[in-house]
């Protein structure tokens, strides 16, 4: 008999009761978001048109530790959270390793990943203040999901800008979000300015995140009773993410144990820093020294690849500056990429802590080596994994095989921020053998390098 | 504060440790398949052709109230349960109901619905017994999904015969069984002499589950080493799934209450049977009368418009004959329907429930009011049902809404069997409005009675 369970529930009184806001405890904390214009800080009255009064608060708070969850925002969690820490016996077995493998599984809500997590907290506070509704963009359509099925929840309208390479190859997302009630354009579209240009410029186009950005801001600041919300990169956004790794930590306390390793696979960073910062308070802090590991995808390698600079959000460059590792705001990404983690730069936050070394490695990994590891995941586990989450399964699977060389038994920890179930095309073209590996060259990262301002702060 | 959380959970060792076998407690026990040749009760060696031996013995196991989970099958259930029962408070405050109402939810695994309590439970049968692999017919493909997760788990091999009109609107449920392993023929398909026939006298026929387990059984019979296995309506399949009724049945002793209205979709029978034969035990023993209902699609009207008789289980009127509700194994329903419970008869054990009055009532409901109650269901409590799963739903509304009526408090439990994510096409048209209620006329009705054997026992 297996002295811990396959899956570690907290109670539902154990749901954290505040978000961890990593910016209170970090050393160096990274430089503030910039007027492109100026060059100054921006403030809440510049920020206002787009964004929540509340979440802009939020978004420039440095300095309380931990931000209280409103109730109504707790109940909604209620319905999904807490999330299990699943001890992965099977695949532990089939690898031979001495290693105990942890996982976070963030997929089992209707909208598939972690990005509820943020978007219930998102929609609250636009109903708070009174919006009739709020603009967003999506990739691969987990966060559009995600937020659709929020604002359906508060009857707040929804306008969806999803990037059109990833409607193709998902059709249904779509239809998922209708079913909520939003409405979804194809982005670049011919509803704004930033779309047309680039449609213009870029007839072929299968769009960005970055773009979509554009067009969902622009959509906000024009039309009256309606906000922007975004589903990763912000501190905002990270900091409700931080539920997933206070949980897991917490059940890792009800075991007796704590990850020696603690992967995430990197996108614009929601899940890896959900998962990350609460941990990374203790490392902070000087008391533990988990090694922490970014996974990306090689055909959009931000950290591995990207500059770390001032660079613009969006590839139409009208939100603010900000300081991350970033391919440039107008790189995109190859078209055959199955998965999300399209964007071209990352969470300000999580780069300024792998800029100095909290974050101890960041890794690319190809499409077909992430579907190895996504099929083998699910043969012996039972889940089928978003093609995004395998980025993080691939990394844990190599680091349980160093262990059966060196005889270590650490600890292993990942996110599974998604299911794969709305990403079956994906993997019927892996089945047959048809998915390209395609990686940027330097001439492409050349181009988006140069798209970035010359700021040298 | 709510007293009640939203998710009650069991412990992993609160697993039930046997299977619920209720044909040991019921006073009229339903009648013996038979031979159709002979007319007499089937034996062991008549079955051994087909099915696996174990299963063999449970299917004709009358004695036995339990029958012990075997390990290696509760280890696998703990990956994925215990299943959680919810309290749906978001949905009871929508409807401004006194009524408490809960769902047992059996969606939140890779295969998406509760299938997966036998299909594991069957393949590991299959593997105990040295097989090469197996076969199956599926309808919405729920079925083939869980089956190809188990056979994957235990690599055994598995040939899924899949109803082609479900093919064709789920494209993506033949791309998840073929990463797991499975291989997929779409029936009627021109590999057996049953499917030949089809093809021949109905070439547009869009298949039937009656027909595609015709060809499953007759390709197992002619290949070495291969078995067949049913996801539904046989009693070893009703007796796996009372896993979810035992598991509902102990949460609710947890939180000191007991369901007054227990509801469940009815296709063949499995999850009807999953979640009401536990609660069943108590009826049958003189202590407590739940409320049963049985809801189905007023497209495959088994129950409310069908005879109690013996009849063939498949088209081909290959198999045994069994005493069950049926509209004939030649029914096929309106090609429109947009998700499983397309058989033609129910389960056996069921069908003598009900006739006997133990279940206390079968509804028939249309398409559209289903999808409706969906989309209710969805934007409330944030899970988007399964269509077949929402025959509950529809009728757990109701249910409340007459509570509202007469202000009666009552415990209304239903079975949420399966998630909506492979649905999402049918979703669509109904958001378009293009989603018809077509429903058998009388004549269609009489035509699959013509084909009904005349046994008068």
């Amino acid at each position: 008999m297996q002295k811990i369970p396959y899956k570690i529930y907290l109670t539902e009184e154990e749901i954290p009761k505040s978000w961890y806001n990593v910016r209170a405890d970090m050393k160096t904390d990274h430089r503030p978001i910039l007027n492109p214009k100026t060059l100054e800080p921006v403030t809440v009255e510049e920020l206002s048109p787009v964004f929540c009064d509340e979440l802009i608060k939020q978004e420039l708070n440095d300095t309380d530790r931990y931000i209280a969850i409103p109730e109504g925002i707790r109940d909604f969690y209620k319905m999904y959270r807490p999330s299990p820490l699943v001890r992965a016996y099977c695949l532990e077995e089939a690898l031979g390793t001495p290693a105990k493998i942890y996982y976070k599984y963030e997929g089992g809500n209707t909208s598939g990943s972690h990005k509820l997590n943020s978007a219930i907290a998102q929609a609250y506070y636009a109903k708070q203040q009174g919006l009739k509704g709020v603009t967003t963009e999506t990739g691969a359509g987990q966060w559009g999901t995600a937020l659709s099925m929020a604002c359906g929840y508060f009857g707040l309208d929804l306008k969806v800008f999803m990037v059109k390479v990833s409607a193709e190859q998902k059709p249904y997302r779509k239809g998922v979000m209708e079913t909520f009630g939003a409405s979804v354009t194809l982005s670049p579209s011919d509803t704004t300015d930033i779309g047309r240009l680039m449609l213009k410029n870029h007839p072929e186009s299968g769009g960005s995140l970055g773009n979509a950005i554009s067009e969902a801001v622009e959509t906000a600041v024009l039309n009256d009773g309606y906000k922007y919300v975004l589903g990763s990169v912000l501190n905002q956004v990270i900091l409700h993410q931080t539920i997933i790794g206070q949980e897991a930590r917490l059940a890792f306390e009800k075991i007796g144990d704590y990850p020696d390793v603690i992967i995430g696979c990197a996108g614009g960073g929601s899940n890896l820093g959900g998962l990350m910062l609460p941990f990374m308070a203790d490392k902070l802090a000087g008391e533990k020294s988990p090694y922490f590991i970014a996974v990306e995808p090689a055909s959009c390698p931000s950290l591995t690849r990207g500059k770390f600079a001032y660079d613009y959000c969006d590839t139409g460059m009208v939100t603010p500056l900000a300081k991350m590792y970033t391919l440039g705001a107008t790189f995109i990404p190859p078209t055959n990429h199955a998965g999300g983690l399209r964007y071209h730069g990352m969470s300000p936050i999580l780069s300024q802590l792998y800029h100095d070394g909290y974050i101890d490695e960041a890794r690319a990994i190809s499409q077909s080596e992430i579907f190895e590891a996504a099929v083998q995941f699910a043969r012996h586990e039972g889940t089928l994994p978003a093609p995004e989450s395998a980025h993080a399964i691939k990394a844990a699977i190599d680091e349980a095989i160093k262990c059966k060389e060196t005889g270590e038994e650490k600890t292993i920890l990942f996110c599974l921020s998604g299911t794969g179930y709305f990403d079956i095309g994906a993997y019927m073209k892996y089945n047959e053998g048809t998915l390209a590996d395609l990686v940027p060259t330097d001439e492409d990262l050349e181009r988006g390098f140069s798209a970035i301002p010359n700021i040298n702060l």
